[in-house]
């Protein structure tokens, strides 16, 4: 169960790793959004294979198919279907891990939790259902735009090389200037180093995403248990290998007293705003007018390509050595994912507040 | 809209903090099990303002009152209705706030996203919205314990005060012999000396909680969007202050390698298990055996008892000094609502689980 | 599970017909609607018992508390929580029902579903459970006075007497001009007659309820599972009692072709509109402007001053002479409960249309 | 939004008649369930149009493709996508129709609610979405086989041509003996002669579906809002051109007093039944072992071979007269729909009730 997110904009997403097609259905998209396809398709090449040399080589070409909900290029507020075939998906690779467990994957508990699973590239535990997320991400956004709200991630560190500077002081064109999606060369170029370095190894490394959005109005998020920040979480705790979320100066400043925090309210040409934004842009769990910003810790792949001990399904020891093409550092890949399920999670909200609006 | 949370065992939460009452509806508490009306209390005690000198003085005997749902001692699967009447409200004490947005509360927000708010102690936003969430806590942890699944938060920082040992190298049982909750007697002091400093100077301290869950049964989880530690984080973020959440090993050793942090299966005597828990016991979403932990940070308590610039409901200019009864830090009081949150996650997931089972 | 109604205007009910209180959450009322009391207590009134010689003599003033989401006499968009308590409840006339199943009511099925039943005066599923929907209906009647929507049933059908106008002939303000509801003074005598008549011989008698909605907008209701008619009849099939739910034309005309039954558009004066209204208002799920009409079926009330066969729960052959004050006929009460569902599922769908307007 | 049906077993479906494809998500299917594709087909090719001379003539192989959620023949948990392509759409035939609303037709509504619609072939509003519900039926009644739950609907009247056996006086193997669905030879032979006579007139017909449901085990259903039977109607009422839903003894016997309707509860060696059945098997909303039954009214098919007067977009008065290729009667064809979303509903109940099992 459970395939589905968001509350009156949603996403339900399907698609295994080696199957078929990966897609989803988008229900609740505005009528009369001018559908822009080939956005969509920049979006996916963005998440794509085999983009670069830090990246998995498998070969897809992600072509994205709209079924319906748009007639003459435009949204008719009816469910928007769509599918990406797989294409390269070199299932023979899987054979050997038909039995087998592998460390820190699903493997096992899709096994115990379901009593069968589809081994094959990890089945639907594969981070390739994202595709379905960068879709519905790229329809939101369509909306999101006409209101001027912008959503940026980027990648903030890998393993120990960390950009050390906070959004507002960083160029945040320069993302899609390098592989690795960090705006700030120096350190972009350091992190592929890195990245490299750790793929001859055969082995993997995590960090950290930052994520900014920028323009969103006052008044999104519900006060209990759907504050926007909670369901920004829930959506980023919902990507593949993220371990952690923070927004505004969550685990940093702890030493910090409420004297020091606290966002002081001033009047800025009759707009109320704040001195300060340790808030994060939110407050009560309902945004102030100021920037969001949160981050995410990503752990390492766990698919390595190196021999690791393991056991089988009958509870035998045995090694997994894995022969599919996988990413060294999955953070370049994953910041379009983040700004996805960002975009989806504001318009979703956006559309909550105007349902009680005009009163 | 929205305040309810789960999605087959529920919690409806309703009140204010200077309301008449605050209470709820549990919804989806399974048939049968016996009703511990006296454990229920004991759980609201240990959240209850006024329980030591580190915590606000307001007097509440926050006394739950069960409206309906058990019958002869037992739940008969009907929702289960409980109030709390409030007491000591001092509502005169926010008379001066009326038009005022205080620093880094809900205030604002709420006031331009509803144009009316109560304003008496926070009205909504208020932490005491929490008491229904340790009810329903309460009761989840009911049915949990049949099946002796154990869930134990408690404070792990506060300030710069680091209790830096990992869950299994403390003894849990030492959670309640202090005010602040840390099962490290020492560093329990430590920590009640810097809220009295910090308090004697109006000011307020934020920390992490820290909450491991025991002998969860594999399997307990969703693939996608609702997977385990998504639905945690959820839960844990729609606690008033918190500002981030990581499990496992989070936000730590970032600089790490997949091949130190994968956790390698082992058969422990016919069970498979892991040799380290990196993962947190969730992987791909779902429980794998382990134990579960995870980790928040709070942000200090917004209300100080000093003046402070802000502005008004017409943005002038203007100072806030509260003479309310507030908590120089919320950890203590909020580790029996972790606790609760995690408990109706994790029966809410279990039950989902058992809707599949057997077939 | 699923005590609660609606998608994004809901109410979550509890209580049971002998236990504490009967009451509910209402989410997602629009903030600032002002909050008249006294039509709450007007419309509970309707529903009361005692209210005439043809109604249970069960003695119960029915007085409603609200706990929440008001303020200053407005709503604040927070969720307004409100309990009934239960006075007259006689539950020693029931200690003779605890074992015994009544024919044609919920012992056998709740028994048999939760190994545990209040029996008591029905439990949960006893009608009383109504007063919470006629709460919830009170409050979304008041937003939809605003926009001028009107809703009125009325009884039309009582045993073998029939109301054989259509709505349009009859003045819908003698609806509660007699204790049966029926805007009819001739046939409300002949209905009250036969009520009288077979309360006497301990027995019961059902009917059918008419309810038609006034005014309501163009566009609201969803194209395929929400259709307006499938949550209307969702939300009536879902009163205690009713077997059956038609709309518009429903299981009458049937042997009508399709020329005879399409509802021809016409330009009147600037406003599409149709010659006939066959339709009852909607097409294809959705509102078109014309009035809404639906029908009904309520059975007998299932407890009966007689003595009846049956079994116990341990499937020995008994009989059962119940001595419960009852109706003899749940129409008459029933129509503000169909109202208030109707006026429940109407807020609900012209909520969701909101949330997509203005694009 | 809401494309979504059901709680824990649910359908997302899509697509419009003349769009890409028709297709839906099908989440929370049980685990290693053997999917028998060509069951799906047959039931598909139930509702295919072009199967008789009473039918529509697009000819279409309606070919359900399965994307997802199942491996080596069974089904693995994870979601369960499909698409059927459209392939002889004709959609000039519907040119002249883009500024005209059909009368009794979706046209005018979902313009005035989009403001832009897919008027080919009627759009989404199309009863050829039902597609997607006839495969989600048979994904149900796979599972449901395995409990020996029998799901079984007929055309029970055609206009004034009414089949007046209950239906445990009917041979229901004589279904799809005919081409009308009508377990009664004879009377199906006055049904098909009268849809021809009606055809040959370029009018339509509408009448009623009887359905029943053997063998459902005792406790399905919730005690309030979801009660069965609520469900079960909302399910009915979201089908195409259902205008009236009533199970048991519905509007029939509004003339019977409760002495007359209480069905009697026995002891039938061992196990708990009534000596009738006027409850159609749900008391409380709760089944109690006897069989489900319960009957639909379908208006006449609003497209007709007749010119019509009516309306166009900017309130002009015009004529319309259909090209398309249109059913002169709905029955035939939706038999299995009606199945299908029975199926449906049982299942997911089925499934709730199994999460509180076993405690």
């Amino acid at each position: 169960m459970r395939n589905t997110f968001g509350h009156i904009f949603t996403l339900t997403s399907f698609g295994e790793s080696h199957g078929i097609a990966i897609g989803g259905i988008v229900d609740g998209m505005p009528p009369g959004v001018d559908i822009d396809e080939s956005f969509v398709q920049t979006e996916l090449n963005r998440r794509k294979p085999g983009q670069s040399k830090i990246t998995s080589q498998r070969k897809e070409n992600d072509k994205v198919e709209f079924l319906s909900g748009i007639f003459d290029g435009k949204s008719t507020g009816m469910p928007i279907a769509f599918i990406i075939r797989n294409n390269d998906q070199h299932s023979e690779d899987y054979q050997n891990l038909k039995n087998v467990f592998r460390p820190s994957h699903a493997d096992f508990t899709y096994f115990k939790k379901y009593g069968i699973r589809d081994y094959r590239g990890g089945g639907r535990a594969s981070a390739r259902e994202n595709i379905a997320r960068v879709v519905a991400g790229a329809l939101a956004k369509m909306v999101l735009k006409k209101w001027n709200i912008q959503i940026k991630a980027y990648t903030s560190q890998v393993g120990n090389i960390i950009l050390d500077k906070p959004y507002h002081e960083l160029n945040l064109n320069l993302i899609e200037s390098n592989s690795v999606r960090c705006p700030d060369n120096h350190t972009a170029h350091l992190m592929e180093q890195l990245i490299m370095n750790v793929k001859k190894e055969g082995d993997t490394i995590g960090g950290t995403i930052s994520c900014v959005i920028k323009n969103c109005p006052v008044g999104i998020g519900e006060p209990q248990f759907n504050k926007l920040h909670a369901d920004l979480g829930a959506a980023m705790l919902g990507i593949n290998a993220v371990k952690g979320f923070e927004y505004g100066m969550g685990f940093n400043a702890l030493d910090k007293k409420g004297s020091e925090m606290n966002d002081i309210f001033v009047n800025d040409n009759g707009i109320i705003s704040t001195t300060t934004n340790n808030s994060g842009g939110i407050q009560g769990g309902i945004t102030n007018g100021q920037d969001i910003f949160f981050r995410l810790a990503f752990k390492p792949v766990a698919t390595l390509l190196k021999t690791q001990n393991t056991v089988d399904i009958n509870g035998n020891v045995t090694t997994v050595n894995p022969k599919g093409r996988h990413d060294p550092c999955v953070l370049p890949r994953a910041v379009p994912v983040v700004e996805a399920m960002a975009a989806i999670v504001i318009l979703d909200h956006c559309l909550i507040k105007n349902a009680y609006n005009n009163f």
